[in-house]
């Protein structure tokens, strides 16, 4: 049994330490966080399913008042731990990982972190392989995480070589009141950092693309123009087929009631999902068209939760549990049920 | 064991359906509806926990096709039932009474419907000893639902006889694709609904009030003006206390991070609640001030989940399984679970 | 001087109307309305600068009421003009066409209509030439309108064969009511009607993409990825250049303020533009990327005004004032003023 | 000729400067900002009709390369006028007001500075009198200028003595990038400074409220409970009568299309009004409803351009060009055209 930890119990991270409770090979020692948020108010409501330590700075005294229940310092935890899931604030990871490396102890960053803290940038189908026994992981961010899951399923069955995109960015997550937009859309310039990260991780692929942002909560929207590899010609019915074998993309039609990006929320939380996060990105069945060499389609992503399985690959790479891609990621479906409803 | 099954499984119909599966004095024999929605989709993808019935005019070869098992007509579910919860479209639930009638059952509507649909007008708190025994009756709509409940606490405590409202209302909810606001408010004329319907409710307070439509999707928040009867004063101390004494309200402050209708929301997913619902309102504690002989306040009512307790209530009154509302009310709290985060 | 009417007063006929009024070699004969809208009020609170006609139906008694004084029948009104600008709702320009035939008047038809209704399916710059002496002209829509300046731009300079297009449209214009989305993305089957929409006026080029729409008000952004012909390479800078010299495109730069729509809107307030409207479209110089042979690149249509110099275009076709797109655009052009800011 | 300055370009100081322009008895001497934003830039763009003097820490360079005329520095323009109108952002008044005092001018500052920078905090029909002669004046901020007019207003006729208030704000003006909400609505905290702001110009009322921010950029819309003074009963039609006869009260009906704040400011470009502005509230007659001596009604505040009235009575206060508010209000409103609609 793997032993995992969490830094940083925010949006991500409570949604990191539910997916590692749910792998019957690894087990959550505990979450570290600062400060009572409504997320730790939520977790001591529930009854303290999961150990909390405290980083370096907190209060103690507050969470006493509060008849929150502390395990230790984040230092205990990491004494306890084989490998961290670092979702704390950008920046901290940083500064986290020289505990880390102090402790011994691996861990694997998020998307907000920069690429320089972590020895591979990785892609649980993409590039596993190269998070094998590495100490130190970055996942990529949440767009880029759903993008290539796509294009990496065209690209192993035809082969790709161009991809262009454009984001159509959530710019808040429910609940969020430190940011926001109002009856605006916003330019970020071009390319976007989500087609720069692609081709880091997929070096064979020229990617380049357009990202805005929109003034919605539940779910980006992605369109993307892949090229077949050498002008190789991609039908629409064959990358259909691709797409609906693979375990984390959800093929989906607009008939049947998936309008955009707020009917997967709602379709999650009638599922019973937990906080009704869905794993898998959408893709409409009814978006894919061609453009001479090219196959365009639009994927829907989860901004809260896709990123989650591929954090679950990458502690699977770096801890040595399985070997490769195909059967580290088919671990990570299993205990996250993904695929069943196909 | 009451039967009890529930007509239209659409947002509303969904809550109902787990309430009743969480009442240990009540079965839910089933729901009905008439298409394959997203809603009966996610039905069948979860294993079909509750049997699903067709109303008339269904297709049941669509049903087929996506090998979504049928139980029966509606006529079989009037069939096994006690009494039924009707959450259809409005205007349906009176063409479905008839068939209610038929088949002798009784039936709890939902605000959508004329109130002459039903025999008594119904709220568990304010007047729940007027449904006792009844055959059809009608909840309050989620507004009206929820701010009866504060008003009903403060006028047990002190006496109430006038308030007045204004309602921020939401204008859809998540993942609704039929109607929406975007970039405006928008006026309802004087007075509303709202306010009329508690003063039938609750005869013996002078209401009115004015609502603007808001586009968000999170929850309604409404500001209430009530007047001490015949000028008694209530202060902001007393009024706090009698809030924080109720089960169904939950006294927060923005401090602790519940800026708004949205925080609510986060909190009851972070809860891991069903479809991040919540059955209370919220009550800021740092929005009541005293003005004059009356107590100002704001309330938060989360659209899609509030009304279920108290149609629980109604069940539990018609079916004259508690005498009063506050024996009937301490039941469903108890299976729901309200009142144990105090 | 030729002789112009306005049927329907409304988002559209309101700025057609404004626009024949600047044109030096037209007269604005009068416009014709249903209802004392808020349009039309505003047209009397301003003191009727257009006469006003009433198309059957209208309840002219209304108009008394509110002392809004009506100069005739819309048959009055065609006994006057050359030409008419129909902007009546979708459907009711069809149904006008045969009193216009019946009146021996021309006719220019907005994007609502039904292809069938006109002889020419037409755009200032892209195939103005077939408009010219026709009877009955159809405009592009809004986005179309806005793309096709773009991409006849580059066609002219460097040739285009292929187009794939991602249009993040806005949903309802400020003021509007009866339409809406409420923190949601939504999805059109592929491929929009836009691209298609474009291979009609410039068969020469094959065009897809996909359309979401998203929950704001000023103006749609469109991203482009237009592809040289045979695979002649269109570089960045090359492009930059040759959109900075079309007279109905604004290049702009985000470091500039230009951040996204809402800020030419902005802009444009802030410039004494009547009603914040600007007809140029906008284009990122930020946003211009390569990919491959294809160019890509992001462009802002003001929806309520980018139609109204290509519907004076039109006029100037088919009254045969000018014989082709380069004088007639540039008359157009002349007296709106447009590429003065250059 | 009263000379006039305005110091901060931005979306106050822009419809400042309009406002002094079409006063007759005043002269616009220049405007003073720090650096070439977008309204800058659109005041280039228009020819320079008010001439540009630019702040302490302004690049000059930058204007230059941009071909903007700069006519001196804001000393340059304090030697030039009576009296400055202040809408830097906020803190910087307080800063300007040493310069201001050491140049031997008058001032007034917008809302967004403290109380303490002014003699007077001034609204020009509630308190105007204390204002003539004074040396600095701060004006009160937009939503407590529209609210003080209606209560004015009814004081004045009927003696109130008590207000409760609801304010619906928006949250962003349109174009703004820098503050948003997205679908969530905020609470203040109770009781809102509107209300205490109100209490410190009107001394004589006893006011509280709560504050709602909404994601939306055309208006706020408040509701006002008004308390008759000693109990005296204020019916609707005389509440109505009375704000139909106020210059800036635009009493309108849902009926007649105001639907909601967006209606407003499309009535507002649809009359030409430079950047679709109102100076006007916007009331309900709808809204008007009575609650026991209570008399309740719904008030829409156009913030972008509310307090320019009020601003330029303020000028006419302090350099006592009219001696009370019946005549300085009655001057500003016959230059800005305000109660030429009735």
């Amino acid at each position: 049994m793997i032993k995992v930890g969490v830094a940083g119990y925010g949006v991500i991270g409570q949604r990191l330490a539910d997916g590692v409770a749910l792998q019957k090979d690894m087990v959550l020692v505990g979450v570290a966080d600062l400060a009572p948020t409504l997320a730790i108010r939520a977790l001591k409501e529930k009854g303290m399913p999961y150990d909390l330590y405290l980083v370096e700075g907190a209060d103690k005294s507050k969470f006493d008042t509060l008849g929150i229940p502390v395990k230790g310092s984040f230092e205990d935890l990491l004494g306890k731990v084989d490998v961290m899931l670092d979702s704390s604030p950008g920046g901290v990871g940083v500064k986290n990982k020289a505990l880390y490396e102090k402790a011994g102890v691996k861990a694997v960053f998020q998307g907000g972190e920069a690429n320089s803290v972590a020895d591979v940038f990785f892609h649980g189908y993409a590039n596993y392989e190269q998070g094998v026994g590495a100490n130190y992981l970055k996942l990529t961010s949440c767009n880029t995480t759903g993008l290539i899951r796509s294009v990496d399923c065209l690209d192993r069955k035809f082969g790709i070589d161009r991809v262009a995109i454009t984001i159509i960015r959530r710019v808040a997550d429910p609940g969020d009141y430190h940011r926001g937009l109002t009856n605006a859309l916003q330019m970020d310039k071009a390319p976007s950092h989500q087609a720069v990260d692609l081709m880091t991780i997929m070096p064979h692929i020229e990617a380049t693309g357009i990202l805005v942002h929109t003034p919605v909560t539940h779910g980006h929207i992605i369109t993307v123009l892949a090229h077949g590899k050498g002008g190789k010609k991609i039908t629409r019915e064959k990358a259909l087929e691709a797409f609906k074998t693979h375990d984390r993309i959800r093929v989906v039609k607009i008939d049947d009631g998936f309008l955009g990006n707020a009917s997967f929320f709602r379709y999650a939380r009638d599922l019973g999902n937990s906080r009704g996060d869905m794993y898998e990105i959408g893709l409409w069945e009814d978006s894919i068209v061609e453009s001479g060499d090219n196959i365009m389609y639009a994927i829907n992503i989860p901004q809260e939760s896709v990123t989650i399985p591929e954090s679950l690959d990458a502690v699977r790479a770096c801890m040595n549990m399985q070997p490769d891609s195909k059967s580290g990621t088919a671990e990570t479906n299993k205990y996250l049920g993904l695929g069943k409803w196909k």
